[in-house]
């Protein structure tokens, strides 16, 4: 059984900070972004977790294996070195998407994300040493079959895109509503979700779903561990027997 | 009539690199992608161009002012600085569509995405001074209604994330369809879109479109220069004046 | 007794790597060392740790709290980011200089700094939890006094910095001959000082020291604990008295 | 006749800051610090400028090349993407000591470093393009003859640091003196000076009093050109020549 750690990171104020007293440059609020991004993901991964840039505002990350001193770290560590806050709210859950739905509620209770008083909350549970396993995450990691043969090397690159975008959403969607879990696009023609117990056949299902709903021919590899780079790397090794395999779906247990 | 300069910037053998020798961490390639689109965007942004991240390995740049020079500039730094390099192709086209289309063309002639002998490749030609005008660019930014209010500070942000992608994905397809314009996510609740000359009409349609199609109600404040950045900083402006006047489409000519 | 862990990390073959196939471009040059060294500042300071720049590819950390693993997770985050890779060699000593000799002796003993052979050395051994204690690591943080007022409002900044360069040469000279301790400049006019069991009277003599031989007044506050982090936080808040207080030498203990 | 545009960037009411409400981790203000000159180095570099971190919160530039509308943005960049902004002066000069001097007045005279109502001034004026020529600027690029050989592989880091530290504070100090230019160590064992009109003898003189003064022996390669770029690129190249013809001092010109 899954038992996901999400932790929901929103910058405090945003809209109205890029836009106050005049809206401010565009490659330059690109820039802070991208860059917070990567702190983020920085910060998480050297602990184990995960973190995926979503809105650039509001980032997902799967923090199984930090405690409320590690969060409060990376909480203090941006105000030190960007112009804005964030607030973090943890939660876990038997699902990822119920843990990321306590963690909005919380956040929510504590004020809106453009109420300009509400800065630097922090507020959750998280996991403790004894309740952790190495079944709590399952993480899978999608790509587009040939994507360069078929789209990069063929197509008008907004053409390319639009295929993956559309994969992506219509993935993103299915996952969500047939299996409460998190799936995020991480770049050239992957997507990395974060899973509840989902069985080969559900991925199966998936693969079919996307193909006959937009087209776009998916393949994937999942791994299960105690930590989301534990799982994550297990599902990379995976997705690259699918390769050598010419297969749709591998497992790495 | 519009004259847009469009660069595709291509991270050179990306895919093998992420997986050679072994899987890389998925938290590092994270934070290289993003640092690099970053450094992409102020090299851009610092001659008045405007960079979008699309697929990270493949990111598309508005580069009207930037001639041959900069754009060895700007591929000599990556190379100075990164594990990777970039492979950059330039056109110029009536349409954003098109001038994208002949970049993908030319940088496909010099080889695959993944030919481990393509390395930093620089084609194309860039617009000569005598033949710019203040029409070459527009520039359109959408955001949605009351995101904050609607969403954000109500659902589970899973949920707040397929909606705006929902509706990103609807745009993206509807103005390349209809106008030859490329659409991208920018955070938050924000799409910018690189327009063809798309009257206040088109846009009243495009609006109409998305909120028929999938629910999601946008606005989307439009700006005409010489420079993506003159440009885009209209568009946010007149993007204001919707917020202010309650309308949905306002140009800032 | 001090008990310090010092790890020295050095870029490999970084020499030849700057003027192979042709010098590089100094400002990319000067991006590289300066945000890798940002990234090893966060990646050590994430676990309590701390990072000094020295010579930029060859960097000095007090890494009391990392053991082999976080090593590793450190010099592997560089690899995948970074078009260079670092070599790590450990020690712990009775001495911060006794500490940084071993681990010298130890990297050389591996090979050149620009043997092209050599990458990714990683040697040494870390402080084992049941070795540890509050009294491992002493850290001293000087600044000038009132250096705004007599320098930096008042100079040419060129002579301002001549004056602060002076008094850290001879503040780093003396603090490594007469404490075998290891003083850093930090910027503004801060130097932070790796230092063995020095006491109030031994502070005193080096305030003294430094204001006879060059004519440069310090001040300076120090902290003693487990971790760089902790005696480095509590030196600053000693400095903050001396400040309070006007005196040149606070203890936190 | 050099004619040296330089411009003072000196972060606003830095040292209150980094310790209100508390003092803030030291390796916050360390990624902070190094980050900041970083974008400033790509800032200045990418319009043939030279950055040297000097002091971190005092940064000096070589900006020939730059008028006031690229400082503007400079300036701007910073304040959209840190938690502190930056105050600019500018001068121009016929030695960089005097255009440094200059630019530090006018600075002084609109406010103390530390006073928190002086934020983001811009003052000074710059070089007209009809005033520049291939002269303006002479970049001397000093290095330690084999000091991977002599220090590097063989002692203590500390003590090889000590060495390059002792050489770079004689040298700052002639330069200076002598010479009316400004001498930076920029990482190994490589010092960058900006020049007035010195020329072989100058060079030979500045070596030998070096290696009188602290046993340190240094070579030296010198270009001179329009920007601070192509002086600097040049002066490497020069230097390279110095490894190979084994002389103390090679001129480009």
């Amino acid at each position: 059984m899954t038992k996901t750690q999400i932790t929901l990171v929103q910058i405090d104020n945003y809209g109205p900070w890029t836009t106050t007293p005049e809206p401010r440059r565009e490659v330059d609020l690109q820039t802070l972004q991208s860059r917070l991004y990567a702190d983020v993901s920085q910060l998480v991964g050297n602990r184990e977790g995960y973190a995926f840039f979503g809105r650039f505002d509001n980032m997902v990350t799967v923090t199984n294996g930090l405690g409320r001193s590690a969060h409060e770290l990376i909480q203090e560590s941006i105000a030190n070195r960007y112009p804005v806050t964030a607030s973090m709210s943890v939660a876990v859950g038997p699902t990822p998407v119920e843990a990321l739905g306590t963690a909005s509620d919380r956040l929510q209770d504590a004020g809106s994300a453009q109420d300009s008083d509400r800065r630097r909350i922090l507020r959750g549970e998280t996991l403790a040493e004894a309740d952790r396993s190495t079944e709590d995450i399952q993480i899978a990691h999608f790509d587009v079959d040939d994507a360069t043969g078929k789209y990069t090397d063929q197509l008008n690159e907004f053409d390319t895109f639009i295929r993956i975008e559309q994969g992506y959403a219509e993935l993103m969607r299915y996952m969500r509503r047939a299996h409460d879990s998190l799936a995020f696009f991480v770049g050239g023609d992957n997507v990395i979700t974060v899973c509840s117990d989902v069985d080969e056949a559900g991925y199966d299902d998936a693969v079919d779903h996307v193909e006959d709903a937009v087209g776009v021919e998916l393949r994937v590899g999942v791994g299960r561990a105690r930590t989301a780079q534990g799982a994550g790397m297990d599902a990379k090794h995976a997705l690259e027997e699918c390769r050598e395999n010419g297969s749709d779906v591998e497992l790495a247990w």
